[in-house]
């Protein structure tokens, strides 16, 4: 048994600060690096990048919408030629950082609006993995594995991997329930500590709806942005540990 | 005898369209593509790398500095670590639709305020090829032959082309006379390419005072704004053939 | 009877020059001129409101979403609040250079993306209606007279002036004939002209289904960018005059 | 004998927070708030303004460089006419929250590399204070009292602001001690708290050579970028007051 941590990282801009990316590196296997058009500038990206190759952990693109103002998180409807350049281009400008420290890149993970767009849209997706696929077939894809990111990238023979969430409530579908909904986020360490390792022993996690539903797990997604969420990523990485599960980036198992 | 024709493409934006790309690529050998901080957008870059490509070119990167609204040409005053990685930003960001399209990257041109800062200025010429020899030590370094970041490419063991231009005059030291000054500019045909093509087979230039200089040429920088433009670059395509000199791209003889 | 002819103006940027301002300004009455977020700049502002006071037409402003590398044409999912303080930032930013210039600023028209969200949002629709209103209640809000913008403006007292469109289909219910469907472009001119002339004077456009529906007319939608659509203006204005319609800015009449 | 207490505030950027505005506002009598090119977005340049309001102080339009990845703090050298535009553009944006507010605008400081360039090249100056005076002539030019935006406002019959720095060294001549120079920094509280007494009841201060100088105090520029920048405001005002100094804004005594 095995999983990767993944958490976004980069995320700081010019003068502007964010997320405590030297505390949450040591307790991750792999980084998702924001690539300068929802966040991040290249100091940031060398810095973090650099920090990365210190600490051992792999790093993946993590390419958004061109909307720095609103962090990537406001849906844009672009064309997939668009899509397709878009992401091209922000993993070839994070990969440039990775090239120059001697690194390899590990996957990309779009991000936040991108990345729920693409759960959704079999075109959008297609584009987007066409995009990876063109730069390199070696990378892997990180995605919702109910989303149709994850379904492209396995149809396209892209290697793909299941990206899970401790924090959040699923469909029957296995699809993430609306942070509008009530339930919709997991609230108690607790509770979300037995679902992930649940979800990674037996791929199985219970539905907003009482019904189990099977599940796949490569990466858990867990955050660095105050003392709170770092406590509970050494939590989980205690409680994965003491049930025999190795943590380790996905390049070694996926 | 053997010259490269060099010319910056790629610098349309969005909406906007900027020089005649499909009418100068044919007359060219290479092309240097802006990267999306002074102008183009990645939709941008893979068109004019896929013409590129068709038309059998080759192509560059054309850094410059993070200034759409002023198109690159002001100067602005940013530290060598930034110098590295928005250079190595934007080179990684054109390359990746070369790697997707089959292409390798050959040379590094820095754009406008950015390229002339690095011709006088040794710590940023440093920065800048140092982020190119991080990236691929291959890279061919197109700069002034009489400016520091010329010199610190030999030094630094890179390969470095030296680029001329056919409708400016130089001062005694090999610089370009300034802009501002009478008698800056070539603007008589016949003599501009009376002087290229001295350039080329004697590496020699009238300067400004009158009196002659040494001058290496590997590379012609040539514009396609215009017809006007346009028809020049014939004319000297045709004037350095008849005087037998063979026009090819810089990976064949640099 | 009277009409406005207004047109799309100073969408130039640093560099890059769109449009042929100077030969649209003297056809028209009303400039709509972009600020600064899906096209212009400071400089583009400065001359185009300054070219609109010299020849005595009246001036808008055109907020769009903060998309140049869209121009403003895809959809962005923003909150009201965000609809709200993007319209006021915009206004205030044009503004500045009609106060400049001792002008009063005429009328507010949201750009592409912006314009079509409103039409169809109520919610939307009153967060732009705000930001005009609190920044000056005698504005008038330029709008399709059947989309929810312009009922808002009426619902909320403030001038509302029904734009139409020559070259573009209605449904029946006032609405454009999307883009995409077969017959949503007028592109013989005559019919244009015989259209927007029965909508000028009988209130009453042929529907795409082929019936009658009622319409409103307070301005009419022109473009500059290019030979042919500036000819078509004169016919416009030509065709317009011989049938005894006044055109003038909306402020002498709305 | 009176002063005014003024502080950069609305610094923040979508998901980027900067600054401790809230704390900072209740100590203050008058908040330069950027404008959009440096920082802040018009999101943040409504919350600030409203939050000026509610607590009774002074706004004034901070306007800077089109450099948010350097925030403003980069020297770009821009023409007269970009820096005229560009003052004018931002004072514009910013009062739109204001007349949304019911709110007067009370002055303009440039920002950043934008006001020490301003406080060197009187042309530069020229251009500013001629759109702070086209906008309103009725603004004060908030600026170093030895510098040229000082001299030019006045020269220009407009109203100007002598701003001084607790925290900073002064030349004979009135100009601030380069930072990277020793001594440039007053890092002792009580030395800093009896500097600025002196120069509001003397007009006086001692200069880095250690001799004493004349200097004009309308405002002292303070900073709420951290809790003990915090303390030193309370404590700062604490002196005044118990100096008999009024801490009053600018609107009221210059």
């Amino acid at each position: 048994m095995q999983v990767d941590l993944n958490s976004d990282l980069g995320e700081s801009f010019g003068r502007y600060t964010l997320g405590m990316d030297s505390d949450i590196i040591p307790l991750i296997t792999s980084a998702n690096v924001a690539c300068g058009y929802h966040a991040s500038d290249p100091l940031v990206m060398a810095e973090t990048v650099r920090a990365a190759r210190e600490a051992g952990i792999a790093v993946g693109a993590h390419p958004g919408y061109p909307d720095l103002m609103g962090f990537g998180r406001r849906n844009m409807v672009i064309s997939n030629d668009e899509s397709y350049a878009y992401a091209l281009y922000q993993i070839g400008a994070l990969d440039a950082f990775l090239k120059a420290q001697g690194m390899k890149l590990q996957h990309v993970k779009p991000h936040g609006a991108f990345y729920n767009m693409a759960a959704k849209d079999p075109a959008q997706s297609e584009a987007i993995c066409k995009a990876i696929r063109d730069y390199d077939p070696e990378l892997i894809v990180m995605a919702l594995p109910a989303g149709e990111l994850y379904k492209t990238a396995k149809a396209m023979g892209l290697r793909a991997a299941a990206e899970v969430f401790a924090d959040r409530a699923y469909e029957e579908d296995g699809t993430l329930v609306n942070r509008k909904k009530p339930g919709a986020m997991i609230t108690d360490e607790d509770e979300s500590l037995r679902r992930i390792i649940r979800m990674v022993k037996e791929h199985k996690v219970t539905a907003i709806t009482g019904r189990d539903i099977d599940i796949s797990v490569d990466s858990i997604c867990v955050h660095g942005d105050g003392l709170k969420a770092l406590q509970f990523v050494k939590k989980l990485r205690d409680g994965l540990t003491a049930e025999g599960v190795d943590i380790k980036p996905l390049r070694e198992f996926v």
